[in-house]
C-alpha cells in the first residue's frame, strides 16, 4: 500500500510475527470503528522503511502486528528540537494576570524531557520536590514534516505532518521564581515532556484551530478549552519562529496550553506523588501518566535507578 | 596511534589523498611549535571512525591531512542540545544593573543555531535588522563527553569531552523587549551560536577556571577577561544543570560571558553589516566571523539564498 501514514505509533510489539520479542515499530494505528483514540488502537501496519518518516508517499506494508506497549511517537533522536509557547490562550492568559503577548513567547525543552512512553509515568526529581508547584499543561503539538525557513501564515500548515497532543509539566516554583526569569529549567527535567498517544497526519485533522483539548487530574475535569481559544495558530506561530530559523523534519512545537491549570486555580492545585494526569486532544487521543516521586532515602539500586538517564533516547 | 584525540576539528581538506575533493573530515589538529590556536593549524591526522567521537581510547590515524576549510568541530546532528547561561560573570552582571543570580540562569538555543564553520559570515536576518540591538557574547563552551545525570561539582568535570569558544550571537530588542520574557527568540537564528576553531580536551586545558577570554569588533578589544570571573564554575554549573536531567555526549555549554558586550558600553555599541567579531578562548583559539545583513530587496536567487536552510546541518 502507497499511501502515507494516518495515524503514526511507535511502540514494542507483543507477538511479533518476526524477530526478537523486544523490537520497536513505527506502525499506522488501526482504530476500531467509531474510535478516535489512538491509544485504544489494538493492532497497526508496520512502515516498511523509517528513514523517510515524513515523505508523503511512506510506504505502509500489508504487515500487521499487535501492539504491546505504546512508546512516544517518535524516537527523541528524531526530534532536533521542542518549542513551546507561553500564554498562547486568551483565557488562559487571563488567568495568570498577564495580558495578552504582542507576540509569540518562546523557550525550548531539551531533548532529554521528550517522555518515552505516553503512558508511563512521570519522574519527579529530589530538586522539584523541595516547593510545591508542579503543573500540568495540556497542549496541541504540531510535528513539523518539512525543512522549512521564513514561511508565511498563508503556507506553514503545509509543513505539518500532523498533531499529537503533549503535557508541558512544569514546577511554578522553579520555572518563574528560581530560573532567573528563563522558563527552561523548571520545564525541562528528563520526561516532563509526554508526547502522544500517536501523531494524526494534517490530512486528517483538517483544521488545527477547532479541537476541543482538555485535562483530567485522578478523573476529575481540570482543562475543558478548544484550540480555537489560541491567541496565535499553528499557521501563525510557523510563520514567526521560522523567521531566520529553520525548522526541521521531528520538530515539535507546544502551542500553549489552555486556562485551568494548577497555578490559576484557588486555591492553587500542586500535582502530588501517585496523582494520575490525562492530557486529551480530539480527533488524537490521550497521554496517561502517574507522577512519581523520585526519592534518595535507599542507597544502592534505588539510587542508581534514580540516577538512571532517559532511556529511551537511546533506542 | 590508540590514544585520545587533543584538539578535535572537522574540515574540508585540500587536497586529500584519497576520495572526492569535497569530503569532510573529523580529525587531530596539528600545531606547530609555539602556537596555541588551533585556527592556525594546516594540518591534522585523521580520525579512523567517527561513531565513537568522544571516547576516550580514539583512534588517531597515521594519516595526515591538509586542512582547506574549517567547520564547526561538531556536526550540528552530533549536538542534542545548546544550554546557555545568562549574567555568569560578575562583572558583566554588573554592567547590566542586575545583582549575581542565586542559581545559573538556564536557556536554549536550537540546534540551528550551530553556526556551520567557525571563519564564516553570521547571517542576519530581516527580523533582526528591524531596530538596534545586534550583540556579541563571547563564551567558554564545554562539551559534554559521557551521558550524565545528577553528577557532583566534584565529578562534573570528568563528563567534559572538552572545550572551545563559543559567540553567543544576540538581539537585544528582540531578547528583552519582544520576546516577552524568554530570550530564546533574540539568540537563536540560524548560525548565531559559531563555535570552534576546534576542540580543545579537558586533559590539555586542565583547569577551566582560569582562561583568558576576549572579544575584538574590527580588530579592537571590547571584552576582555578571565574564566574565574565566573559566578558558577563549569563544574558547579554541571551539577545543578544535570538535576534529573540527562546530559547527553555532544550537549554543548555556554557558560556565560564577561563584561563588555555591547549593550553595556555607553553610548551601546551595536553590530553593523560587514562588521568583523573575533571571539577568542586561551589555548583554544578564535572564531572569526563578519556579521551579514541578509537582504529582500532582491527577488529571485537572493530571496531563495536567504530562505535557505542551515545546510550545515545536513552534512
Amino acid at each position: 500500500m502507497r499511501r502515507p501514514w494516518q495515524r503514526l505509533v511507535r511502540f514494542i510489539a507483543k507477538n511479533p510475527s518476526t524477530g526478537s520479542s523486544n523490537q520497536y515499530y513505527y506502525g499506522d494505528a488501526i482504530l476500531p470503528d467509531g474510535v478516535s483514540d489512538i491509544g485504544r488502537a489494538t493492532h497497526a501496519h508496520i512502515l516498511s522503511s523509517v528513514s523517510h518518516l515524513f515523505t508523503n508517499d511512506y510506504n505502509i506494508s500489508e504487515r500487521v502486528e499487535e501492539i504491546g506497549t505504546f512508546l512516544a511517537p517518535l524516537n527523541p533522536r528524531c526530534v532536533p528540537n521542542i518549542r513551546c509557547l507561553g500564554l498562547n490562550y486568551a483565557r488562559h492568559a487571563r488567568e495568570a494576570g498577564m495580558s495578552l503577548p504582542a507576540r509569540p513567547i518562546v523557550f525550548y525543552k531539551p531533548r532529554g524531557a521528550l517522555h518515552g512512553r505516553p503512558f508511563d509515568p512521570i519522574r519527579i526529581p529530589l530538586v522539584a520536590q523541595e516547593t510545591p508547584g508542579l503543573d500540568y499543561e495540556c497542549e496541541l503539538v504540531a510535528v513539523i514534516g518539512r525543512m522549512c525557513k521564513d514561511v508565511t501564515e498563508a503556507d506553514a500548515l503545509e509543513y505539518v505532518a500532523g498533531y499529537c497532543v503533549g503535557n508541558d509539566i512544569s514546577h511554578r516554583e522553579l520555572q518563574l521564581q528560581r530560573g532567573g526569569g528563563q522558563w527552561a529549567m523548571g520545564k525541562g527535567f528528563d520526561g516532563w515532556a509526554p508526547i502522544g498517544p500517536g501523531i494524526v497526519s494534517s490530512e486528517i485533522i483538517g483544521d488545527p484551530q477547532n479541537l476541543n483539548i482538555m485535562t483530567k487530574v485522578n478523573g476529575e475535569v481540570m482543562q475543558e478549552s478548544n484550540t480555537r481559544d489560541m491567541v496565535f495558530s499553528v499557521a501563525k506561530t510557523i510563520e514567526y519562529l521560522s523567521q531566520g530559523t529553520t525548522l526541521f523534519p521531528g520538530d515539535l512545537i507546544f502551542t500553549g496550553t489552555p486556562e485551568g491549570v494548577g497555578m490559576g486555580r484557588k486555591p492553587p492545585l500542586w500535582l502530588k506523588d501517585g496523582d494520575v494526569v490525562e492530557v486529551n486532544l480530539e480527533g488524537v487521543g490521550s497521554c496517561v501518566n502517574q507522577i512519581k516521586f523520585e526519592r534518595n532515602d535507599a542507597p544502592g539500586p534505588l539510587e542508581q535507578e534514580r540516577k538512571k538517564p532517559n532511556a529511551e533516547f537511546e533506542q
